[in-house]
């Protein structure tokens, strides 16, 4: 499937070729053990300083309050499909560094290193994760009571692969659509910005 | 070596179990058929409306010139061990939507992703990977001939492992460190900030 999906140039690891943002997915909740798994995997993420300027809000689905909390925070799209997610997720920057107290520019780039190895051990689980921007940080930090300082940055729906024909029609087209990427050529230079290198050649 | 310098306390999949941040790389220059498969899974990475705002200038060791001109941008506490990794790169953030033009919030959070998943890539090639955040983000622009809207945000070392004891003393006592985390209590939430989640009850 993710090969018909993705049209790869370059053999890579499956955890990372076979991976796509689903949105249909099976209405099984996680188990804890799962979880667990999930984000211990994010925990060891790298970040700069080690600062490791991450926070997470889980709500598993058979955890009806909590789950609701987060989905009502969902845009209305998302809200179409999410709710068959196994578990949502609210992903949380902090915004100062803990040694200095300023600002922490990583915090951002590190929230997003920890959220992707987050979303690796999920694929080694069988999980699919689908990121959502399109959720209200003011609702979110609201509903679940994120304190000044630390930023709902990104949602996350968890889950196993569903039924595509349950989904609203406009969501069943995205769903069978091909993946693309902008070619390896416009994004990777050689030694300096617009020299092309001599491995993207082939790339489409 | 993983296990003792991870006290990793729920099974997470090897290439994240192992992975960390040498110092000491063996000096031998990567193939381009490596580094294309590390930017093709960086590539594929997933991103805020498939935006990609991610670039990269890379430079094998052995191109000289190149390699030099990323590497003098470097701190100066990278450049004592930096030089033998196999390749350098710079990892560059649009700053702007290709659609709005507007700034774009996620650019920073998405090529985290785009280079962890490069990372993982990495690891399953049985290369390292040690992101610095000290480098001069100016010399860099001026080198690399990066242009306005893009930002140089991370250099990166990739290469095999080497021999530690060609390392300087501070640096040989950082390499023999073992990795600390946050407790996953401290990280992940149940349904609202503050709650501890059950599965982190065992977590150090």
């Amino acid at each position: 499937m993710s090969q018909e999906r993705h049209p790869i140039e370059a053999e890579i690891h499956p955890l990372l070729a076979q991976r796509w943002s689903p949105r249909a997915f099976s209405g099984e909740s996680l188990s804890t053990a799962t979880l667990r798994q999930l984000f211990e995997a994010a925990r060891w993420a790298p970040s700069s300083m080690n600062e490791q300027p991450w926070r997470f809000i889980v709500a598993r689905r058979d955890e009806r309050d909590a789950f609701e909390r987060i989905f009502n925070c969902l845009s209305e799209s998302n809200r179409r499909w999410a709710g068959s997610a196994g578990a949502l997720v609210v992903a949380v920057a902090a915004r100062f560094s803990t040694r200095s107290g300023r600002e922490n520019g990583s915090a951002r780039y590190d929230l997003g290193q920890a959220v992707a190895h987050l979303t690796v051990q999920a694929m080694a689980a069988g999980l699919y994760v689908h990121q959502m921007g399109g959720f209200s940080a003011d609702a979110a930090r609201e509903a679940l009571a994120i304190p000044e300082g630390f930023d709902p940055v990104v949602a996350i729906a968890i889950g196993r692969l569903g039924d595509p024909s349950t989904l609203a029609e406009t969501d069943r087209e995205r769903e069978a659509s091909t993946r693309s990427r902008r070619a390896l050529a416009e994004t990777v230079f050689a030694g300096s910005w617009g020299q092309s290198a001599p491995f993207t050649d082939s790339a489409g």
